[in-house]
């Protein structure tokens, strides 16, 4: 008898069929003497259709309305999912974001989870019944208005609601079978993670992993709650993410690299001629941090002695590339630098493994590989189990098999895939 | 300077460009310096739409999951209309029936308003927002489960917050242009009625008019609330639904009869060899209204004296024929009739006006014209202000051109009907 948190996304209830099978499948594990919290994703295209809608009608949605909008999303797909349930003769209770307790900061659109008071969670599945709550929405706990957190905020409601509930587990299901050691699709010969740690998740997520939203990983590893990533098209183990590798894992289990992954998303700016002063690159962080603008990786050149002068580059996501640039633009004056550069057709590849710590020549191993298939390093950033280097983009997929079989990585066979992504 | 609550249903605001026309037509309100609040209905098929998709996952949807699915409706066009409405460059807040402060009874699928407490839409206006406000919905004040009103909601929950709000006039904008003297799909001389009373417009909603809702009506009368009734297609005035009819209205104004109303949506049943005791009929009316179920008409005829039975017949809506005729064959044995007979092929045609109350004569042309129209009358029912008859369902149109001439009702010309129906 446990407590277990399940997350569909969007692909398992993208059609009544898909609900009946995601509802068949937890009855079954009420059914094994488990009480179950469901999240639910809105149905297949529901959010972009949502979306096109909105901008039929603005070219600029208000984010309080598209908030508004968006929510009604999950709010189908609890109530059929709770009807699918019903259908098989178990009491289940769909709630809202705002009647689940999921309280926000007010930054609609991309709201962070503040605290989650699940009460009424709480009080159904004490009755016996099978909760079913929408995720990727909360409620501003000062104006009380409906909030989205976000791409991949299902994941993190599922989380945070087991956290909140002390669940034995998350399982978050997906269109992916677990975490692999590369993406798939880029790498076929990739091979799925039995476990990977919460620092390895974390660093994979950060640098362009798809399967698990960062913030979700960052709220199980603050709570020490275990993830199991499967897939809701199979009954096969997915991946545990956990806190440590199980003592006497194989060696297979034990390599140095657990993961590489790819970003296309990123853009690069470089900020030319930028008088080397104490206090500007202060200023350029803040002004962009004020902005709500999250930077990756950022380099500075040392300053050549004539001018004083130096470049900065960082990297920061495309779809906030204009924003940056207009802002930049603003304190040219004030800060005295030359001029803007602006470069979206860069790559990001990354290692990622626990076991780099006590492995030092994994570094050289990278860059020998990249070298040997002739792929060029713009930027290099490591942190203590991961590097990462920006390539051209052309150069991304090249690079990541290349590195995938420098570190041993490959497994016969090819990897499953299953259609669609969720948010 | 005025607050003016509009309702828009559903087939006004179907897409992006009935939402637009809308917008224009709310933001046009604002300028001339009104205070505008405004209730909206889901988008065109939007209900029905989401109805099937229930039925794809069950037979018998729950209705606590039914109501939290329907209400996505409503969420989706006031965010739409909100953003369409920031568009024109006025702000715009949606807020759902709970937020409004719609507090109603538990029954879900016909949950009725208990009181309404708007503070968040008194503090939206007064910072000089238009409000928008989901129709047909509320939440139940004990569980705090979301709730919709039933079939016509959304006029209710306008006529509703209107009086909450101590509004000016409730403007209720339909596919119609108003209240005519005749439904004009039936009878294309029909005129429009520039006034109508509370009291002839709960007869005509009660008599199966469908301009107006009941409920939405009982609330006006009892806050002495104007509503207008009116196109969302055109400019002209509408009806007004108003205490009494002017003084000095014309002649034509002051017609005896202000409109006939046909229902075809209702059936007869007869319980056939009742024991005439006391407490019998009572027994009988008591199990039919536990049930929840609504009847109109009731006749019972003189009991034979030779053996003390007599025959009762009710009228009621055809969707709850089946349900009333299982719950009176369960009580046969207790109260011991002899049979039960269900015909559902009926129509009743009612005249309804405030001026019969003066003119006794009405009653007489009336069974004049039938009689003349070969029309049998089945059973009969009288109000002060309301005279009803039912017939065969196919002599039902008939009988209403034949009564709207008899009285003198018709115009020249043909009215003017838009497309669809909202809810």
């Amino acid at each position: 008898m446990g407590l277990i948190v399940q997350k569909y996304g969007g692909s398992s209830v993208a059609d009544a069929d898909g609900l009946k099978r995601v509802a068949a499948r937890i009855v079954a594990t009420k059914k094994a003497g488990n009480q179950v919290v469901v999240v639910v994703s809105a149905m297949g295209d529901t959010t972009d259709e949502l979306i096109d809608l909105a901008n039929q009608v603005t070219p600029l949605p208000n984010g309080r309305e598209l908030d508004m909008l968006l929510t009604a999303g999950e709010r189908i797909s609890m109530a059929l999912l709770a009807m699918a349930i019903s259908n098989l003769g178990h009491e289940a209770r769909s709630f809202t974001g705002s009647q689940a307790g999921v309280l926000t900061t007010s930054a609609h659109g991309k709201a962070r989870i503040i605290d989650v008071k699940p009460s009424r969670i709480t009080e159904a599945i004490n009755e016996g019944a099978i909760a079913i709550v929408a995720g990727f929405q909360g409620i501003n706990q000062d104006t009380k208005d409906v909030t989205t957190l976000g791409r991949g905020g299902s994941d993190t409601t599922a989380v945070a609601l087991a956290a909140a509930l002390e669940a034995d587990v998350c399982e978050i299901y997906t269109d992916v079978d677990g975490v692999y050691s590369a993406d798939p699709r880029a790498v076929p010969s990739a091979r799925k993670l039995k476990t990977v740690t919460y620092e390895e998740m974390l660093e994979l997520a950060a640098s362009g992993a798809k399967v698990l939203h960062l913030r979700c990983v960052e709220y199980a590893r603050r709570y020490d709650l275990p993830i199991h990533v499967r897939s809701s098209f199979s009954n096969q183990e997915g991946t545990w993410v956990v806190k440590d590798h199980p003592e006497g894992a194989s060696d297979m289990e034990q390599a140095i690299i657990a993961g590489i992954a790819h970003d296309k998303s990123e853009a690069k700016v470089t900020i030319v001629g930028v008088p080397d002063r104490t206090g500007v690159a202060a200023r350029i962080f803040q002004t962009i941090a004020d902005a709500d603008i999250n930077i990756d990786m950022i380099v500075q050149n040392v300053s050549a002695a004539a001018t004083g002068l130096t470049d900065i580059s960082f990297t920061l996501p495309k779809a906030e590339g204009a924003e940056a640039t207009q802002i930049l633009n603003d304190i040219k004056g004030e800060i005295g630098f030359q001029s803007l550069q602006y470069d979206d057709q860069i790559g990001k590849l990354s290692l990622v493994g626990a076991g780099m710590r006590s492995h030092p020549g994994v570094t050289a191993t990278f860059f020998a590989c990249l070298s040997e298939a002739g792929i060029n390093i713009e930027m290099i950033s490591t942190s203590e189990i991961r590097i990462s280097i920006i390539c051209r983009v052309e150069d991304l997929e090249k690079g990541v098999k290349a590195a995938h079989s420098a570190f041993e990585l490959d497994v016969d066979g090819e990897a499953v895939v299953y259609g669609g992504t969720g948010r």
